[in-house]
């Protein structure tokens, strides 16, 4: 044997204890937790450096202005202080207005879920994964690429609430598209309120659906309207239409749900070279501004309302002008706005970007890049967690699963390493002495069912069982895994009382016609 | 469209410009040139914790000792100051003695390729990439997992020089099973030596293996002992063989190594679990004695000799046995390492491991979790950076060149951020305007070409064009890659009278009968 060559006792031995076939095999899953950074923050860039990114947003604010094409938006800003110019959406914020109500969104939250096991604290060093959304089209499980439908979104929810390491839904994890976009928001609340119990995001498409989605949550959580402004219990995403443009059905959502302080995660989508400068110092300085507009906005309808700082900087390929994420400048742009953040003392929304067409090498290794950045800028909202394709334009059963596998992984990599005379194993080294082996000692016995991470997905076994098991590679084993959980699962309950309620809602709102259509 | 909702101005105008099919399109590599970390290193464990392992190696080498299985490494052990025991292969160091010596070892020195411009800093804030090496079998461009041949072995080399960010083979990327042991390192010396113009590594298996190593790279390089005494021209890897023993064969390599001032990795394969203690901590503090008990041994032979503090700590899957790499555990015992090695200021080696049976997207989040906690931990080199599988028992060239995607991303997000006034962009994003777009405008056009990496492999097409281009996924390309660079490999140049030295010297020393068998 030369180098590196693996030899272990049990290869040496060709001895295996794997008795079980997989498919009796329980599902590996660590146990429901929010995964807590211990690392100190990785700082890409000195202090000098992100305060003149910062002193740039706000020059941007001051002098170039951001146009808010809300009517209701603007008279909120020049009631709070804002410039707004008669006939022009544009508004101006000066520098200390913008200061001063950004200090005033709290740096950490909690988020109730209507199982308070699932509730999630928001900031303060841990963080959250949230299942892909938005994608209109959707793969896996043997179907090929096809546009959404109900009974697709319905099998996510049963896989994403059946994943501990999936901690809330940041949306739709697929569109249902054959659902009229003024009743769709009702269907899948209610299926997102009912079918899992985690947290769950209701989208900022105009005032009305953010109201539907206030009477759902309320309902689901058996709680009045002054218990949910105490207890942000669900939260939306609002992005700029960058750049430098807030529209305004978002504006509006962002209204209702800062009224009753339920969270906004403020998300520019700036891609260098196309919505935002080709510079990255340029796209995060825009990106920044925007963040900053939003956040004071919020402030403005009602100081103190939760807001996250969202990032999603990334590049688009010059020779095509199609996005990219998961590349190395997306991965610098995720660590430097982990440094924006932690500036403004707001919690952190970064995302598992990637954009292959299929859930392959590419799809990995796109993700991985996102989700060691995220968690080196001690992201504390992960959304697009798991299951995205195709820069979003496609959410994948199996990508669902891998990207399960390296989370729970991320997690597991973030527990702590106890340093202690027991574990430094002195006694344990000299009782197996040179040339001895450590299976099956006492220091070894007492502790071989916890030491280690325990795969979900990973197969560990050598060539020749791997062989005779089938030879699957990670994508089969990842829908065998995805079928499993999802054949297994079961609704969490739900009081007949709230079921009985929020069906009379939905049956209500949707007989009145639900919302107005984009 | 809705929350992150992917659309960029090419998308929406349905206007590509990639007006090349990917056949004629060069293929994309970064220029030659070693990676810097300008992070911080990452410290997972205080200095406290830290000092505890210290400490615990200490005794252990000095209570519990470690097994030399060469007489003459243990005469040099006891002319040094070491205690052995007559009939017995123990030695026994004193922490003053191991410290004093390991202190003697330098924190940077230079490796000296025979084409000046691919030597290589060792230390220093650098970090190299070597490819794969030792697997018994490969796999790949058509052909299934098999044992490897020496036409294997050479299409490895062709690929490995070819790939910029390759920049050295730590070993034989493939065994040529076919050639006998006694004379394999020759024919496989001198194809490293004229097929490639990169740095190598000889295998330490023996006094003579490495003899003969030093007379090709005096050949190739056409200098004599005494200049290979200043200029470190190859480097071996010394593996012990855990727990606490080093084999004969290496030990007498590392002598002749030392000697000629020739480098030496001291890497324990520590699997926690098997031939370490379960916990972490433990398992760290056994590869720490082994490493510094190495590495003194080096000191012995030759004050000043370089040295590396490899690592090579994971886990064994505890219900078959079976070695993991790329774990949680793994990337802890990676980080910590490069800690350890700081705090003995050595260079530091760590490897880029996984153990997938094929290059599937395991094989890629096990890499991904190797090479960021490497990258992190600001190893200096990285063996098997690209194209193992199966914990080191088979390479892949579709593996090489994912691998080789992978590094150089690592090595584009290791490039400085610049934040200036240029790139901050003001005057751009005024320009622009809200509501605007960056595309065509002087700030984008002056920089599109080099603003972003480029990727060599990652297809981001959109799904339609992807389809219509035969909707390859990313093993597919990589392989169509590994051909052009194999198809386009020219040998680089090697003057005639050291290519005919180099066929002399090894028709003689075959003929000689070559070295001892293992």
């Amino acid at each position: 044997m030369q180098d590196d060559s693996v030899t272990t006792p049990s290869r040496r031995s060709g001895r295996q204890r794997n008795l079980n076939a997989r498919a009796t095999v329980a599902i590996a899953q660590r146990p429901w937790q929010q995964p807590r950074s211990r690392l100190a923050p990785v700082e890409l860039l000195s202090t000098d450096e992100l305060e003149s990114i910062h002193l740039t947003s706000l020059r941007i604010l001051e002098e170039i202005g951001i146009d808010f094409l809300s009517p209701a938006a603007r008279e909120i800003v020049r009631e709070a202080g804002g410039t707004t110019l008669p006939g022009s959406e544009r508004v101006h914020l000066d520098r200390r207005l913008v200061e001063s109500l950004v200090a005033k969104a709290p740096p950490s939250f909690q988020l109730h879920a209507r199982n308070p096991e699932r509730s999630l604290q928001v900031g303060g060093g841990s963080t959250f994964f949230c299942c892909v959304a938005s994608p209109p089209n959707c793969q896996g499980l043997g179907q090929p690429r096809h546009p959404g439908t109900l009974p697709d979104f319905r099998t996510f929810l049963k896989l994403g609430q059946q994943l501990n390491i999936i901690h809330a839904f940041g949306g739709y994890p697929v569109e249902p598209s054959e659902i009229n976009a003024r009743v769709r928001h009702l269907l899948c609340l209610a299926d997102l309120a009912s079918m899992t119990d985690k947290v769950f995001h209701a989208y900022a498409l105009g005032r009305e659906r953010i109201l539907d989605a206030i009477e759902i949550v309320k309902i689901v959580r058996g709680i009045d309207e002054e218990r949910l402004a105490r207890e942000p219990s669900f939260f939306t995403v609002v992005n700029s239409s960058s750049p430098l443009r807030y529209d305004k059905p978002m504006l509006e959502g962002a209204i209702e749900m800062a009224r009753r302080n339920q969270p906004v995660a403020y998300t520019p989508f700036t891609l260098a070279g196309a919505m935002a400068p080709i510079t990255l110092a340029g796209a995060l300085a825009q990106q920044n501004a925007e963040v900053l507009a939003g956040v004071a906005f919020s402030q403005m309808v009602r100081p103190g309302t939760p807001c996250l700082y969202g990032a999603y900087t990334s590049n688009v390929d010059m020779r095509s002008g199609a996005p990219a994420f998961g590349t190395p400048e997306y991965a610098k742009t995720t660590l430097i706005s982990g440094q924006l953040a932690r500036r403004y003392r707001l919690p952190y929304r970064a995302s598992n970007g990637n954009a292959a067409n299929g859930p392959d090498a590419q799809s990995v290794y796109e993700s991985a890049m996102s989700l060691w950045s995220a968690m080196l800028a001690q992201s504390n909202l992960m959304m697009h967690a798991a299951g995205w394709l195709e820069g979003g334009l496609c959410s994948s059963f199996e990508k669902l699963v891998i990207d399960a596998e390296m989370l729970q992984m991320i997690a597991a990599f973030m527990e702590p390493t106890p340093i202690t005379e027991e574990t430094l194993a002195l006694d344990a080294i000299r009782d197996v002495g040179p040339g001895g082996h450590f299976f099956g000692t006492p220091h070894t016995l007492a502790r071989y069912e916890s030491a280690f991470y325990v795969p979900m997905l990973s197969d560990w076994s050598n060539y020749g069982r791997w062989q005779e098991g089938g030879a699957q590679d990670a994508f089969t084993r990842a829908g065998e895994i995805a079928r499993r959980l999802i054949d297994s699962y079961e609704p969490p309950p739900l009081a007949p009382d709230r079921a009985d309620a929020l069906a009379d809602f939905v049956a209500r709102r949707t007989a009145e016609g639900g919302a107005p259509a984009d």
